[in-house]
């Protein structure tokens, strides 16, 4: 038992379906990882009461103070503070080694407001905290998509397509995933149509040059140590792709080519994977020093504490496993 | 037999894989409906004999002057005005209601522009010649995404976002497709989330309300003549929805429930359904005097000519089913 990942799971919005989740899935959970959840006794008790179901005897918890009465499906002050403190116990697991890394339950953005919580949400509050670049990344393990440019104006994205920025991003990106093969879009229809519909995919390929270049040398420079001059005429590794048609990039063809996506807006990466993997689909954000995954979607206020329905747990149980490998992927 | 809708066929650019699909649907495509080809004997000759395939005895043509050497795979400037001079044959039978629809086989834009021939696809050919503002949507039976704003570069877009320009989109819109419940999407992520991520959604807003209520006035004049007075306590019906979150917006459970989504702009509406249904797509002209379908991808000169391969066919026979229902709907 002792190998068993620790994660740390911040409780989210207790008014939403956060704690549903985590009852509902720990037995199954605690046979993959050593959960820990962010809650207190008083606050365990009323959710699962109104539940009705059973706080497993297993149900490790990490106290998070606070008291008071959970008002199903409201945004509120308290339960906005509350699940902003759960995620900074979490994030303080963490940073202390006691966890290997963070799963986060939903969260409020109208109840962290009401909070006096300026933070759009929790990918924002890590790179804040950790003073980093925190990679934005949402998918599954058919794709996964990764986000150049977040929550912003549709008509703010192309003054952020720079050549400098990009190449950090992609840089910082590879050094996360250590994969080649991944997938850039462009920004425009046909990713431009060599000029005639945008310019912006001169600058994406600029960077991609760069940083493929880049890439390359350092592989070189690795493998020359132990093997001898024939490598001087190999071909170079393709680590990011040309701009790509973003209309077609997510085509059954592509997605047989490619596991990871660098969309330069929001909607550009998650409309395809929603329409694709909606349900399973997860939030991991990279780049930072701890590992933090989450599911990917809200509170869901209108079914929470319905206990009779039947819930979608494969986002959170998808979202568990991801932190589990990731862990165990920087530990070799 | 004479019921058979009439269909003209514009034969595509001949260096790619057109001509190869209409003579190898020949026979499924001919019972339903009575294609007339728009091409001249020669030219027939030449590629099926470079694709030996034999003209079927049934392959009623219509001359478009023009002799040259097919050059597989390649752009050149006869080529380009071959696949022109055969898209105004297809319009000339329609307008002379010798056809009751037009099916257009993918033309090459380089080799256009080789030719001299300044417009960026078919649609705008239409739009020129009829001076109406034909309307582009893509899609198949099971969702189908009409597109506000076409092929402009990403950043002109949000400037195109008016709310009268919208209004008169929306109602050219229901007038064609006669059906109610039809998703129109936002232009900012989260659907702007409240104005924090942008205000065109309130233009959107605007333009949805004020067509919805113009509908239901409509749809109640005609209605009251022939019911009673109960009719004034009735609902309102929704034609069109308020602005929806992107990228959300082709989830499972939306596609349940709209089968027309209007989106914004090129990739928004069209990186979700090639995701989904990039093999099954056509292109639907909306908005003009005559009826055009089109296949869904280009003249895929990689492949042309290379007979031995599996041909995907199901975007053409797909687009001339929908040329037919279309023009049975209008006969109506």
């Amino acid at each position: 038992m002792k190998d068993k990942v620790k994660v740390a799971i911040s409780i989210g919005d207790l008014n939403g379906i956060g704690i549903e989740l985590a009852l509902k899935t720990h037995k199954d959970i605690s046979k993959l990882c050593s959960p820990i959840y962010c809650i207190n006794k008083k606050m365990l008790k009323k959710s699962s009461e109104l539940l009705h179901i059973k706080i497993p005897k297993d149900f490790i918890i990490q106290k998070v103070n606070g008291n008071f009465k959970i008002n199903i499906g409201k945004t509120s002050k308290k339960s906005g503070q509350y699940s902003y403190d759960s995620f900074l116990q979490a994030i303080n697991l963490a940073k202390q080694n006691k966890v290997q890394a963070i799963v986060t339950l939903p969260i409020n953005k109208k109840s962290w407001n009401k909070a006096n919580i300026s933070y759009k949400g929790h990918t924002e509050v890590l790179r804040n905290y950790f003073k980093k670049n925190a990679i934005m990344m949402l998918g599954c393990e058919k794709m996964f998509v990764a986000l150049f440019t977040e929550h912003i104006a549709l008509k703010e994205v192309h003054k952020k397509i720079k050549t400098k920025k990009l190449i950090q991003f992609l840089l910082d990106f590879y050094s996360c995933v250590q994969e080649k093969n991944i997938a850039v879009l462009g920004l425009n229809p046909h990713a431009g149509d060599n000029g005639i519909l945008g310019k912006e995919e001169q600058k994406i390929k600029k960077a991609v040059k760069y940083v493929n270049k880049y890439l390359n040398v350092q592989v070189d420079t690795k493998v020359n140590k132990t093997l001898d001059k024939k490598l001087n005429t190999k071909k170079e590794e393709i680590f990011f792709s040309k701009p790509l048609v973003p209309d077609t990039a997510f085509s059954k063809y592509n997605l047989l080519k490619y596991k990871y996506f660098i969309a330069m807006y929001h909607d550009q990466g998650l409309a395809p994977l929603k329409a694709l993997y909606f349900d399973e689909s997860i939030n991991v954000s990279l780049n930072l020093p701890i590992i933090r995954t989450s599911v990917d979607h809200g509170t869901a206020f209108d079914i929470a504490y319905k206990n009779n329905r039947v819930l979608n747990t494969q986002s959170y149980e998808n979202a568990v496993k991801e932190a589990i490998k990731l862990s165990k992927k920087i530990k070799k």
